[in-house]
């Protein structure tokens, strides 16, 4: 391990020339115009993981190829399943940027470029960690699954049919994920619990056609109306959903937790001025990070109905509609929480409306519990290479392929971000830290090596 | 006036061709394409006035000619001041006319084209009506002014704007207007309430950006949610506005209106029908007709914030709207309910949220009492003419230029339509029964000897 450490921090140059080389593809998965440089970054990770030693297919799917590679000879070891995506976001508005997107450029120890952290820089840690072990030691400690998509920023539709049908082919012990941030600067971090999430739309529909509001206004119900009351009724002026029962399931933060979280030393006034408001609000009795990470929520993501444009209109419309978002925490099962939503919007529905309610995907939240092995092992890899305990964290998002991942790999998600959160993932000027691109680097060697350890 | 009477039905051929005239005139208001077809609508009531042996004026404006026309020689006796417009609405959807809009064509009894009702057909009535009184005895039995103007379709500035200068000018006791529908077929009504109105538009922001709802979800109040939050708070699930002191200003029903409304024999299953819900419903207590003309309300006309599109998506928006008009009723002031509506609205805004209110105008409800002299001749006129008693109703919507007569004249406004509710008004196959239209004249030549009674 000690070799493979010294040579990883001997190839510091080449590993910046060659994610400059993937940062040069400007693979966008949103825009077909795009569609050649995202099959060349394709090409790109092919190359890149059979040149490190990996039995590796360019699997073709009805939309990106996936990048599947394997080296399954550490008999009785765990075997690692490495995932990433070589697609990027769309780059506009290319006025923001300072340096264009597809021309990296380092400033101030930064490489800025679209995809730096999300997530080609990320995803190159774990390829050249492996890439060094088989070219010191000509072995790796761990069995290692690759598998990379290209479609990550657009849905992931390949990569879930694929895992639904080739689940043996996948089959792993741990699932290994860098897409995400570290705690800041210098402090590594484990994320141990995702939330879950399900999405609703909720149609109210009225009067055959929009009606004038003088008229008729008072012997009807106005569907915009009935939408804001059904929609209201869902959370109280505690920030506490009222769906019944809602709560049944939740599993409480522990203690520990709570101090854990409390120590971690969350700047509230710096993250109030970074969203902006002039009050920071939610669920009474929780914290703010204990709110986003650990507490369930719901939030409307979309209004419409009537009229949208400048001035007053007497109207009626004769539909509104509500897109409505829940987020889940640990053991809350969407399918009860989807039935417990119709029941009470139904409850909550004034008459003469026709309400419609879409159900749309959700997923389950992920816990990892923090005495796994997995975790164990991630915690000593990253305390030897930035020489600090990491901190656990958890996520308010939700990463709908995780929910695929345990479902059909039943495998254990290490999820351990090498970016930072002011990299403007998705935003312009977006950038890695050169410093913890390699730190990566070095993280993920050492983690095989530690997942290896009984 | 029995000659005059006798002189008018032997004029039908006549003033049939000439309304057809005039409905040939494309004098569409909001299209500035039809600018040339406005101005000769214009010159074509000017003559029309002229001829009719009335000092006339077409007065230019920023915007559409008004035409002015007065014969003052009616010593002693009251002054009557006719209101009409010549423009109409756009015409399209073009296809879903039988025959050509700007083509008048006779069917069943029924000129179509647009305007046919709305308001040519019904403003020649009273020109009409001018004429032959002048024609036949060479007097009026009351003092007469004319104003027609040419831009009601889209919100009258022109005539709002002479009113507040030239108020001397118009001054009378009687404002009459045929703008709107008797009660139903071969049954006149003179409408003798109208609701007032105040607009408003909510914009609650939050964020300074969009935000990730996964990621920052439950630490910051959502304005999508602050907004719904705010809107339910401002009538309960009896239909009862929850502004304080909403209702205290409220003229009650009478007795006597509550019993005359239900007389009427209006069709419940019908209106039903027509507005295609599954369930009538407003403030607990009312009737269908006491809720729209008669009861203050409140809807929504507008909703808007956050994602619009297909599907779901996770964002927290940085800002959601809503449009709100509250109709009022007699003695409510709009000044008292902007007032109580932004104290309450604020009372209920949540945390965290930066509240804007606009303010749109309003104007008041107007109500004629039934015994007045005006509601009087014009019952013996209708009577009369129809025979058959007219009705006494109201009008749940607001005519914003009534207040500017009020206020600017201080004259008692009688508001008879000649129209009848299935006229397509502002829709394709606009129509006129022509039955109506000569009874309309007819009526009219008798309204202005009723008048002249002490």
């Amino acid at each position: 391990m000690d070799q493979v450490d010294q040579y990883i921090c001997s190839q510091r140059e080449r590993y910046e020339r060659e994610l400059a080389d993937l940062l040069r593809i400007a693979s966008v998965s949103a825009d077909s115009a795009f569609a050649p440089h995202v099959r060349e970054a394709a090409q790109f990770v092919f190359d890149k993981v059979q040149k490190s030693g990996l039995e590796t297919e360019l699997v073709e799917t009805d939309t990106n190829p996936l990048i599947i590679g394997q080296w399954l000879h550490a008999d009785d070891a765990p075997t690692v399943l490495i995932y990433g995506h070589y697609d990027v976001q769309p780059p506009d508005p290319l006025e923001l940027w300072t340096t264009p997107p597809f021309e990296p450029s380092v400033r101030d120890g930064n490489i800025y470029a679209r995809g730096a952290t999300d997530d080609k820089g990320q995803m190159m840690t774990h390829l050249q960690a492996v890439e060094a072990w088989l070219h010191v030691e000509e072995r790796l400690p761990v069995n290692v699954k690759v598998i990379i998509e290209g479609e990550e920023e657009v849905g992931s539709a390949a990569i879930t049919d694929y895992l639904a049908t080739n689940a043996n082919r996948l089959a792993a012990d741990y699932i290994v994920v860098s897409d995400n941030s570290m705690w800041g600067p210098d402090r590594p971090a484990i994320t141990y619990g995702i939330r879950g999430i399900i999405p609703f739309e909720v149609i109210a529909r009225g009067p055959n056609k929009d009606l004038h509001s003088g008229v008729f206004g008072g012997s009807v119900t106005n569907p915009a109306n009935a939408l804001v009351s059904m929609m209201a009724s869902l959370v109280n002026s505690q920030g506490r959903i009222q769906l019944p029962g809602f709560y049944d399931d939740v599993v409480p933060l522990t203690d520990e937790e709570r101090r854990a979280y409390a120590s971690l030393g969350f700047d509230e006034a710096g993250y109030q001025a970074q969203v902006g408001v002039k009050e920071l609000f939610g669920e009474s009795g929780y914290s703010t990070l204990e709110r986003r990470w650990a507490r369930p929520t719901c939030d409307i993501n979309g209004l419409s109905g009537g009229y949208q444009g400048e001035g007053p209109k007497t109207v009626i419309a004769s539909e509104a509609r509500a897109k409505v978002t829940f987020r889940l925490v640990p053991n809350q099962s969407p399918e009860k929480i989807a039935a417990a939503f119709e029941k009470h919007v139904k409850a909550h529905c004034p008459p003469g409306i026709n309400l419609e309610i879409l159900f749309y995907e959700g997923g389950e939240a992920l816990l990892v519990p923090s005495d796994s092995r997995g975790i164990q092992a991630a915690r000593r890899a990253l305390e030897a290479i930035f020489e600090v305990e990491p901190v656990l964290i958890r996520e308010g998002g939700s990463i709908p392929i995780f929910n695929d991942f345990v479902k059909h790999l039943g495998a254990e998600c290490l999820l351990i971000g090498f970016g930072l959160p002011d990299d403007n993932t998705h935003s312009p000027n977006e950038k890695m830290c050169l410093k913890d691109y390699h730190r990566g680097i070095r993280s993920s060697a050492r983690l095989l090596e530690e997942l290896a350890k009984p």
